[in-house]
């Protein structure tokens, strides 16, 4: 044996290695949380805990645990707001589940875009079932998947089988097929008011509001707004109603953003998410005009 | 040498590498946060710029900032709902300290579970000692243990002593022993109700609420509770009350879960942390009943 | 070749690569994130999503998305209370952009610290570039530096722009001259009142209030306040005030922490970024007086 050949074999180890050891520490282990469980207590931290204590490995993060108590419309909605910008591979874990101790499904789901989502299948897949296609659904077999010694509490399936479950998923220590029985790819859905174009007028819904800001985030897509054959620079009418009362009723002119209107001025724009939306330039709209978000809350759109 | 043997060799180190680095960065380097200091400012960033100067390995994670303004009680409990989800070897840095540059001391606690505790020793051990048990305590030495040129600054013992000194514990750049002199197993501890029965009552106290959904937290434990003879289904008699007023005076029944009683009927059942504890199905018992909790709050149970 | 040497170049090897690996993982590739959007919903998951699709490596962390909405002076403020405690080469990126989508600059901006700042120059780096000094501006040059088949959208340049550059940063994809045009080394700044002595008096802004604790921080140091003469244990006139009323107008004693007063008792005391303060011991100063902070709010410091 040649010292020389020696030589560039340990070199070619030794980046071997290098490469080796941080293709493992760079492929993907994120796990995000979302509950309605607020930030004053411990709920949260006990989920990351139970995550941290499968594998060091797993790197955590959120979307909010700031859903309102209850709410599985807006964990949905949340989910796909977020999701398409995590990369393939991604865990979420969403646990807002009224139901639990039920007989409510605990499932993962695999979308097409390779995204999963552990959490009872109570609603809250709504909006991703539908936006990033079902690859594979099946059921948490907690025979296996649940923390150990946990059986007594009936209580905290996010602790003690959703955070379980998605940090060794995230982890790499089971896969998909590992979870359980598959089921039918469809989900329990929340039925809600998609946008249509009636050749006049296009009615939508408003599936939340952009909270910080009072901004209101209506479903009505780009393709469907074009429609009306309303110009960046035109008015439109815009009409925010329930089954009782009109919000609003006026004109508002078509943006870009903010800055193309004065200060306390209304503006109908595309959001972040590309759905059709209104605002008050450095105002609250959604204060102003008293207007909520969900499936009782409607929008329509006409040109002026 | 057989060149045989030296392939052998190579690959044989270049897996042992691979193991070692992974072992290395899979070991627990965990530091978790607690405080009352909010997150509207930059107080909690700063404490975790200090921690990640010192190891860029360490994993930070938090419980919550959202403790009430100097409430160590809460600190207390907080630690004690989710340290045991922990993994073994977590440092928690719990900072609720209204006697900061006073004579409390600062120590850091190992428990008997093997978790770090570095905190004013103010009450915030409380429950962490007597459930987790002491295995050691020393008072953190600040001539050694401080972030270097911080000596003018009296009030933030967090960032300057405790984040700094937590990191060093969790990074593995220090060991228990180099933070300071070892002080006798005990801790200033708060008193409480503790659950008892005589014979025909329990008396307990009320720790805490589950505020994100309103339900009323007793620390009255399942051993306790079984001395009742109530069983799951039964109904049993709950009153909840200061020393001047009783705020709750009725029968609620004994369930697993909410799903087993109607949308806004009471329900009795063992929390997250195996606690009895009352609730409203869908609603907020606490503000409906105006319960609170703490140290002047008690709970009565028995048959009826 | 002599199979011991063999061994010992082996051995070598081996504790080579585990150094280089862990180097490679310990390197600072910390990003941190700050805005006003808000925890409730996802638009900071988005931001973080985007930036953990470009490096698995990068460890993300916060400073605080409670800014209030709009708020480019507490932008200011935070960052520079904060980014001292975080190690060189930390790539941090500020969100509050009343301005999207108007001509604003986008900017990155690396400090004499050697720190990283990614945010619209709306006046947010006010503070940074006093206290931190400024190296190197460069303007982003969103033609290759923003996420792709982002275009569509004009509202969300945190998660398009400032997030996808400083993921690209810290991961060390790219350099600071791949970031766009060198600009002139200044920033876009937010005029405030300065802590002058005139002789017999001091006067200073308040900056901002600790709000966790209602202590009023303004931003007179150490050095400016010697020159009243007053020592520790002394009386100090404080007076607080806007243009039109005076909130405050008294004599408060000058400690080093408060538990050199009673409870209920006022206190001036230099604060954790050493300028002095005032509170009330276990109590809420700002809310009994009604001080706020900001640009139109002042201190007047005298010896009594």
């Amino acid at each position: 044996m040649k010292p020389h050949l020696s030589l560039k074999n340990n070199l070619l180890i030794f980046l071997l290695t290098v490469v080796a050891s941080n293709l493992l520490h760079a492929q993907n282990n994120i796990l995000v949380f979302q509950s309605d469980f607020g930030l004053k207590d411990g709920a949260v931290s006990a989920m990351k805990g139970v995550a941290s204590g499968i594998s060091a490995n797993i790197k955590i993060y959120d979307i909010t645990h700031e859903i309102p108590a209850y709410n599985i419309w807006e964990a949905s909605y949340r989910l796909v707001q977020t999701a398409p910008y995590w990369p393939a591979g991604t865990v979420f874990v969403s646990v807002v589940d009224p139901g639990v101790g039920t007989d409510r499904k605990s499932v993962v789901l695999l979308t097409k875009s390779s995204h999963y989502f552990v959490t009872p299948d109570n609603g809250t897949l709504t909006l991703i079932a539908e936006q990033l296609g079902i690859q594979e659904i099946r059921e948490i077999d907690e025979a296996v998947n649940r923390r150990k010694n946990s059986g007594a509490s009936y209580t905290f399936h996010g602790r003690d089988v959703y955070a379980f479950t998605g940090a060794r998923l995230a982890a790499k220590i089971i896969t998909l097929d590992k979870v359980g029985l598959k089921l039918p790819n469809k989900v329990i859905s929340i039925p809600y008011q998609k946008p249509v174009f009636d050749g006049s007028k296009i009615k939508g819904g408003i599936p939340v509001l952009d909270v910080q800001y009072g901004n209101v985030w209506t479903n009505v897509d780009q393709k469907t707004f074009d429609k009306l054959g309303v110009r960046l620079g035109d008015t439109v009418n815009v009409r925010l109603f329930t089954k009782d009362t009109t919000a609003f009723d006026g004109t508002i002119k078509y943006v870009n953003t903010f800055g193309e209107v004065k200060e306390g001025e209304n503006a109908g724009y595309f959001n972040s998410l590309m759905n059709f939306s209104v605002g008050i330039n450095m105002g609250d709209f959604a204060k102003t005009y008293k207007v909520s978000s969900g499936g009782e809350w409607f929008v329509e759109l006409s040109k002026k």
